[in-house]
């Protein structure tokens, strides 16, 4: 097995060697090389090896689904950040931002097309098989997305919630290792195994999320505490308060018209009050145990397993 | 050999078989569903089960394959009609008027996915061939409309027209016709004649619409004449008359504020005194005994390419 940053220098290099910075018109290529060029973990292409090699196959096989996956990942920012209205991604202004909104949806059709692209370079007599847990991933996330829209404007679940962050983050990185092991030559059993885990830790991973952006060493997490208080966001921090009977001193909470310090220092107090940080830890404790179980079934030497493990574990151990 | 109308039936059946207006969240299908709803002539899902017909293969093998092109190409309709802020398509409200812009890019992301998904149901050995020319010429499709958007603000040449219409319009057309030829089992040769045989008429299809749209029968064509001389359009019209030294005087008319009327007609006597419609008509000519010529080309009996060249020539000839 190799290790993380072998994976990712691969990713990196696969990407370099595609780039179509110089393609033609310039309007249409120059964004999805800026996207690319962005940075980020590579988490999901890094998955989609990972999980290949686990599964015994080479590294190489894999290759063109990784780099299709990390541009379905990138061409649903382009569109989110749309969506959002949101200025910056990674610290550096967003493509609708940097040029504009027409570019930015055009510049996103031509990711998710280029993703296909690549995806559908995968030599394998699994190609079918791949395409379809890819294409059923893509429409989840869409629906997701969908779902983020509409629960702004409406009371929702926790259930609710967790439904939404399943389909926006989570089934993402399922899929990343199922269709890795799946080229690997996993069968059907074991390939649901890695999904499985990759839907459980990234449901933990979006919670373990809601909790540092508000509880999080600000120093480690580096940002300030209660972006998420300040933006309206419903959270799982803020759903579990309301269930915990907290709605109307968080509704006077929000319509109070203090300033944002203030506001997140109130709802603090209202969560420390119901012993949301707790019950938060718990239900995170909850899915990562449930992912590692998932992991625990793959039939493979537990020594191939453990690159996996220590990368979702580094992922989930994001200091207070 | 079927009938056009049979074809038709078979896509709309098929279509409403596929309807997905009751899932899950609806703000993501219901668009999907409206935008199919909203009719069209379905000539590239018909192209698909007509050449596949032609090449010796069975419709029902091409029918996901059709299903695919016509969801790609109500997609790119979706996103156009955000990218030109169009109010109006086939009469009704456009997705993103109805419901908004988000929901507009989201939906089409999805029917994008979907197009991929019904390729990939094609039954064939072939499936990697037809996800190549579906992939590549969707990117075309991307690189024309952000052509079709950077000419609007800046000065072109015919065959820079040419090209540009030939990505956003043409290929798709070709597309259909190569993927049904490669479905019902024709060789590369012919199915690549196929493709120049749409992709040309695609061309002459477009330019006579141009044409249409100033010289048409304003009681046949359904429309009052002059509706690109009014948005400003640079179509092959426009740019003959400038290559034909009328540049100043269409200049001077467009920056005239008269009211619409006045300026389509003065337009028209400045295309009448360059001779522009007989230009036009001749480059139309043109495209089209090309298309022809590639056509005749394909090894089938004559009276098997009979539907083909009938559905052609009823597109080409709206009257004037």
């Amino acid at each position: 097995m190799k290790n993380i940053v072998t994976y990712r220098n691969l990713i990196e290099e696969e990407l370099k060697k595609n780039s179509s910075q110089k393609n033609f018109p310039l309007e249409l290529y120059e964004p999805i090389e800026y996207m690319l060029s962005l940075g980020g973990k590579r988490v999901r292409p890094i998955l989609v090896l990972l999980s290949c090699e686990m599964a015994g196959g080479k590294v190489e096989d894999a290759l063109p689904a990784a780099i299709g996956i990390e541009l379905f990942h990138n061409f649903s920012l382009v569109h989110d950040d749309i969506m959002d209205n949101a200025p910056l991604r990674r610290n550096q202004k967003t493509v609708f931002e940097k040029w504009n909104r027409n570019i930015a949806v055009l510049s996103g059709d031509a990711m998710l097309v280029r993703a296909y692209q690549y995806l559908a370079k995968t030599k394998t007599d699994k190609l079918e098989k791949i395409l379809k847990i890819f294409s059923e991933t893509a429409i989840k996330v869409c629906e997701g997305q969908q779902l983020d829209m509409n629960y702004e404007k409406q009371n929702i679940s926790i259930d609710e919630y967790l439904q939404m962050i399943e389909k926006k983050t989570a089934v993402l990185l399922a899929a990343s290792l199922k269709i890795g092991a799946t080229i690997g030559g996993a069968n059907e059993n074991d390939s649901e195994e890695f999904y499985e885990f990759g839907k459980n830790i990234g449901i933990a991973f979006q919670l373990q999320d809601d909790l540092l952006d508000v509880y999080g060493d600000t120093q480690k997490i580096g940002k300030q505490n209660g972006g998420d208080i300040i933006a309206g966001k419903k959270t799982f921090l803020f759903l579990k308060a309301i269930e915990k009977g907290k709605k109307n001193e968080l509704e006077n909470c929000f319509a109070d018209e203090k300033d944002k310090q203030a506001k997140v220092d109130s709802v603090k107090v209202i969560y420390d009050s119901a012993n949301i940080k707790t019950e938060t830890e718990q239900i995170i404790q909850l899915y990562s145990a449930k992912a590692f179980s998932f992991l625990d079934k793959i039939p493979i030497d537990s020594d191939k397993k453990a690159p996996l493990k220590s990368l979702a574990e580094s992922l989930m151990i994001r200091e207070y």
